[in-house]
């Protein structure tokens, strides 16, 4: 989330070896479905457990952001968005904060605040941290409960089931437990992680270091994804979202800002099928706004581009295209599985492309 | 030429409305057939006309740049490479000159200088503009004749024909002349100087319509070259190679690096046909150093590329693939038209690509 991480720019994350070294620190509490009712109960770990309740949190993310990317998708793929809000901050933040700039007068109607890093002072007046998202916030006492992504996205899944639809997807399954979480670990160091890797690199060793490193990791993927339909499994899991948010921001930001460019995703003949039909299901597609996305790296990153000028393209309407993958057989889900309905009102895309109005394209 | 001008860095040539403007006053004394032997002979224009004389000019040139990069493929076509020397400075500049550091002692090991700023002194003790290549220099006097690269490539073409070799082709069809005048005045216009405008864009809106000239034009070309296997005529023509100087650098360098993100060269199938067979014949890919062309566009701009970080990729080895042109009938020389032989020595490519070195492919 060093992107994401206002407090600290990227420049700082440079090891003396000039590698790129992520803060992974977070503000770690739980909401389980086993917290008692009320208020929080500490831990023996000197965290919190917090109760599943409808109405009572308050997601914040950004449509730019890739980890805050993966608590949307599965938000929706779960129906929580009528028991958990959804804030969205814009996509450029300022040296202090996420901000509410897309709101009327750039306050969030529900926690009334401008930044959210006023959220994370609520919680701990001397935060000393990026302020970052996703980030789950107590929308009575406007103090931020979690911005720990990995079991922010898994609670959401695994802990919500009272309050999850009828038809939701079982995203992490029992029977792969094991081999997601040995996928989900290698993806985080290797892809989601990184591309930053190459982004934010001190030095060209370190670079051609990362370069490699991401390299090797996506043609073991594309190698992968070239006898089976998803990462783990018949069915879309949590693993296959982590690397979802990576992919679809490839082509658009990292190939070029990121200066991960061997090849564009579109390239890759399993990882852009893979790719296509994921964005072509409700969840993913229609929570992906370039515009925000390209907005985002390259308006805030002024160390690597100093003009801040946002490129044209590139080309993205292959996304809308036929994909191809029923060749693998599975499903996107198990049967008795259902897809998410409409968006809720007001949560529509800002910006939409052209191909991701053509509907009948966009279904699975 | 701005981006090889080491005394006018690309910011400067913003206007006030942060459009790009290329500075395009030249040394433009001119090499003919009809100057008597001897001394230059002053012009009514101002400008000198010199003799065609073996021996007598070096072309200053070097592997990264497009400008010079039309001056060594001409010079390699019309077999001129045993009568006018060839000097290469390295892909990198500082603030004053370009200099021959990839020389021994990295002094030029005719003219003895080790900065081609000197060349431009002797000429002129108060030369004001950019010291810019290709530069043809006398060699005797280290002076240098002419930095107009139009002119100065046009008389290689055109001037030199009792020194060029047997079989030579023609690139200035006297029956095409009109539709090649009208043509590269356009390509140079909105391609080979597309790119810059893309490039070094002092804002948002400048780029923006930089962006939309560009591939405006390039979509244009590619809609022409889809029913024609060259610009002008069934053979290659100069008007070629001033499109293939653009073209073979903008995978590599200009997609991420100018910002001309729409699609890549491979993603247009016309384009990256034609591309493939010029890339293909003797002249072309032989004179095409990647590594040196990047080393230079990611390091010689810090204004846009603060790391100085160099990318991996892009993969190019498509580049030694059948290209499919042959369907469009004509071929790349008329008849009577041989190929150039081999490199003279010493002028090989300081780092072929692996696939450049598969020969085979890289035959017509």
């Amino acid at each position: 989330m060093t992107t994401d991480n206002p407090q600290a720019p990227a420049g700082t994350y440079a090891s003396t070896t000039g590698a790129f070294v992520r803060d992974t620190n977070y503000i770690a509490d739980r909401i389980t479905a086993a917290a008692p009712a009320g208020a929080a109960t500490s831990q023996d770990d000197g965290t919190f457990h917090w109760p599943v309740e409808a109405n009572r949190y308050r997601l914040v993310a950004a449509r730019a952001c890739p980890w805050a990317h993966r608590a949307v998708i599965v938000r929706r793929l779960m129906g929580l968005e009528s028991v958990i809000s959804l804030a969205l901050a814009g996509p450029t933040h300022d040296q202090r904060s996420w901000t509410f700039d897309l709101d009327p007068d750039a306050v969030d109607p529900v926690l009334g605040i401008t930044r959210l890093q006023e959220a994370y002072f609520n919680r701990f007046p001397d935060y000393p941290r990026g302020i970052t998202v996703p980030a789950l916030v107590e929308e009575s006492s406007r103090k931020v409960v979690s911005n720990d992504f990995p079991s922010l996205v898994r609670d959401l899944i695994t802990q919500w089931g009272k309050f999850q639809r009828p038809g939701a997807p079982d995203l992490w399954p029992s029977e792969h437990v094991e081999e997601m979480e040995r996928l989900n670990k290698w993806i985080f160091t290797e892809i989601n992680n990184g591309v930053y890797r190459c982004g934010f690199a001190g030095s060209q060793d370190a670079y051609d270091d990362g370069y490699d490193r991401l390299w090797s990791a996506l043609d073991q993927i594309e190698e992968r994804l070239s006898t089976r339909r998803y990462l783990v499994g018949d069915h879309i899991t949590e693993t296959d979202i982590r690397l979802f948010v990576t992919l679809i921001r490839f082509d658009a930001v990292y190939y070029s800002h990121f200066k991960t460019a061997r090849n564009k995703i579109t390239e890759m003949p399993n990882l852009w099928g893979y790719l296509r039909e994921l964005f072509q299901l409700p969840g993913f597609g229609d929570t992906t706004d370039f515009t925000e996305i390209k907005q985002h790296y390259f308006l805030v990153h002024r160390d690597i581009n100093p003009t801040g000028i946002i490129p044209g393209g590139p080309d993205l309407s292959g996304l809308a295209t036929a994909h191809g993958r029923e060749i693998f057989g599975g499903s996107p889900f198990a049967p008795g599985t259902t897809l998410p309905g409409a968006m809720p009102p007001g949560e529509e895309l800002k910006n939409p492309e052209p191909f991701q109005n053509q509907a009948p394209h966009l279904q699975p």
